[in-house]
């Protein structure tokens, strides 16, 4: 009897792939191997459905009665709460709002002013620039001494003292896809007194979170990366139960106010998660977001995390075998150990290498200065794309493909 | 010759509306009439044809591709730009962006950080409400001895002191109308060393606005009232040229950066009214308020106020005759007055008499305490709508149909 083919092992981790059935969930295009999901997630067939009802029937028939009839006055905490269940909290711990962005600075404003004797927050160099930016803002914003330390992951824990008011870290790395231990981190926060604010953009539906059980203080996630809740989708926060009342957003607009539409002068804080609520909630937006995460939720998160885990092996399997002597280096975790759903590799010519196989329909990013990323999203991709993909790759970097002047053009994004 | 009646009038008005065949392009219920388009503007049946070529082409078959090739990464300055052209400003001082909450925050914060000598941010009591937490909020977050100060509209004026950092207002007041003499109140807080933030939420779409005119220095605004952008649409803030090098943003996430796409751990401030930008922009959200300002765009605003005047005019005509006796009260300017495009009526069980209206197919909200508004929108209203609401009106006031239980049940969006 002999080995099975390459092939034949494919073929064999397809077949028994109980997550196949999704991928035609997906509006996918033809001649296309789409590697990117970790950047902006794929279209969902229902979402067209369901955001055309949106505006057909809520906006355009129920108009402004749909605040009521349609629920839009709840959107924001429904969603939430729906998220709540693929991150390990409490449906009212969750909301959808405003941006990533925007919702680090409220998360990150909060956890300051609870400790005002505490002045430092803890991130490490590296981290998905707009988490160091809105720690940055913060600071500007609230002024007096704080300020923010930058520690490399191995040096972090003991870089925590009783001036840590705040840990900072994305529990996916943007770049390496290293994943941090949530339970033991956070623990060794607490044990100096200290708070952690976890961003979980590149771990939401790509890896299982148990937000509760690590004892989470707050987080923060990407409704259009792994939720597939579309281009710029809104982002959310997480607020442990145990901190809502002792909390407050600096962005305390009319939505946050314990009665919105008493139309008074003079701001009070709205109950529980409410008070993160900041101004009108987008809509048409949340109906997308809404329409992925409900996709999300008919998968168990432990199939999603062994295909993921597979394809990440198969990926870094093929790359040592066909790659090999042209410069492909691994970035980030070794096959087996944990990670998030997305691998990259280094090479010298990454952005030109990157543009050749986005030429050839294989679509995955580049983050400078030197990193190819490719996302590894279990819903909608198979085991033979990850083979065909390095295919190509393999092909670009033998004939120097990337070579040709057309690659080298810098685009708007990158 | 006899004079004509009152039906051969409003047919006259109709037939003489240069604006009557933009109502076709609005996605109308039957059996409705509209009166609240400056909570909630119709949907332009281009929109839904629009975001549906946003999700299938640039989201679901471009994906990634699209930041570059649909050019989502300009759509914040782009339709900015068009918001631009309605308010008097140049393209490059008006930007799209988050909502009107925390485009609120950003200014307010900027204008009081480029002042640090002055203390007061001034503005009226009962200004929308939303705009008053934002002053609440920066000023909690800033710290320091800054203050909030309300003066009545016929007092402020002589209220601007060399204290006075910013003073804050609504162009078009929510409830009454009211519209203040943008260019003489800039002035006179100019005189006094102070800047000026103005609210266009109730005006842009609704009135002529010529900011750069009025040496405005900064402004935010809605997206979803008379610009149809959309449940939750994106709002806009703006920017005077002269303050872009020495005004900074406190929320200054990743879009705003200098070089978003370089990833770097430190802030650089972006160029121009770039810095205001924050997290990536909401795609489907944007498209869709696109869409109603392209529509907006046709529409020469000297007929758009025309026809508004109009309106409120024969509204508050036919008000004055049919409800006599039934403690039905104008409120805001009388007619002829400068006004925006709603009118607003005091009674004593407003809420319930709205209640009715609503459930008779006209659609008007209710303003606590006692307040029924009725947005005028020139671009899908026509005169006799508004002479069949006031007989909805009259009627329910002299059957006193109100009283039935159903119409006191106070609903979560009022």
């Amino acid at each position: 009897m002999t080995a099975p083919s390459l092939d034949e092992r494919i073929a064999a981790l397809d077949a028994a792939d109980p997550l196949a059935p999704f991928r035609e969930r997906f509006a996918l295009p033809d001649g296309v191997i789409y590697l990117d999901g970790n950047s902006l997630g794929a279209l969902p067939r229902q979402t067209a459905a369901r955001v055309n009802a949106v505006m057909a029937e809520e906006w355009g028939t129920g108009l402004i009665r749909s605040w009521n009839s349609a629920d839009w006055i709840g959107a924001p905490r429904r969603v939430g709460g729906k998220i709540a269940r693929l991150i390990g909290a409490k449906s009212h711990e969750v909301v959808v709002a405003d941006s990533t962005s925007v919702n680090l600075f409220k998360l990150i404003v909060a956890a300051l002013q609870a400790q005002p004797a505490r002045r430092v927050v803890l991130s490490e160099p590296g981290n998905f620039p707009t988490d160091l930016y809105m720690v940055e803002s913060a600071l500007r914003t609230l002024g007096g001494d704080r300020r923010l330390q930058l520690a490399p992951r191995e040096q972090l824990l003991a870089q925590i003292t009783d001036d840590t008011a705040l840990v900072l870290l994305t529990h996916v790395h943007y770049k390496t896809a290293e994943r941090y231990d949530m339970a033991e981190i956070t623990a060794a926060a607490h044990a100096k007194g200290a708070l952690v604010l976890w961003d979980l953009s590149h771990s939401v539906g790509a890896v299982p979170l148990e937000l509760n059980a690590a004892r989470a203080d707050f987080a923060v996630g990407c409704g259009y990366k792994f939720l597939n809740g579309g281009p710029g989708a809104p982002a959310f926060l997480y607020v442990a139960e145990r901190h809502h009342d002792r909390v407050q957003s600096p962005l305390g607009g009319w939505m946050g106010h314990a009665r919105p539409f008493a139309f008074v002068d003079q701001y009070e804080v709205g109950a529980g998660i409410d008070r993160f609520l900041c101004g009108t909630p987008p809509v048409l937006a949340v109906a997308a977001l809404e329409s992925g995460v409900d996709l999300h939720l008919e998968v168990p998160m432990a199939q999603v995390e062994a295909k993921s885990r597979a394809l990440a092996a198969l990926f870094m399997e093929l790359v040592a075998v066909r790659c090999h002597g042209f410069g492909v280096e691994l970035v980030g975790p070794a096959a087996g150990a944990p990670r998030g759903s997305h691998v990259s590799f280094r090479h010298p010519e990454g952005y030109a290498v990157m543009q050749a196989l986005i030429a050839r329909g294989v679509i995955g990013d580049f983050r400078a200065p030197d990193i190819m990323r490719f996302g590894l999203t279990p819903l909608y991709l198979r085991f033979a794309d990850i083979a065909a993909a390095v295919d190509v790759l393999a092909e670009i970097l033998r004939t120097e493909a990337w070579r040709a002047p057309e690659y080298q053009v810098r685009q708007a994004v990158t």
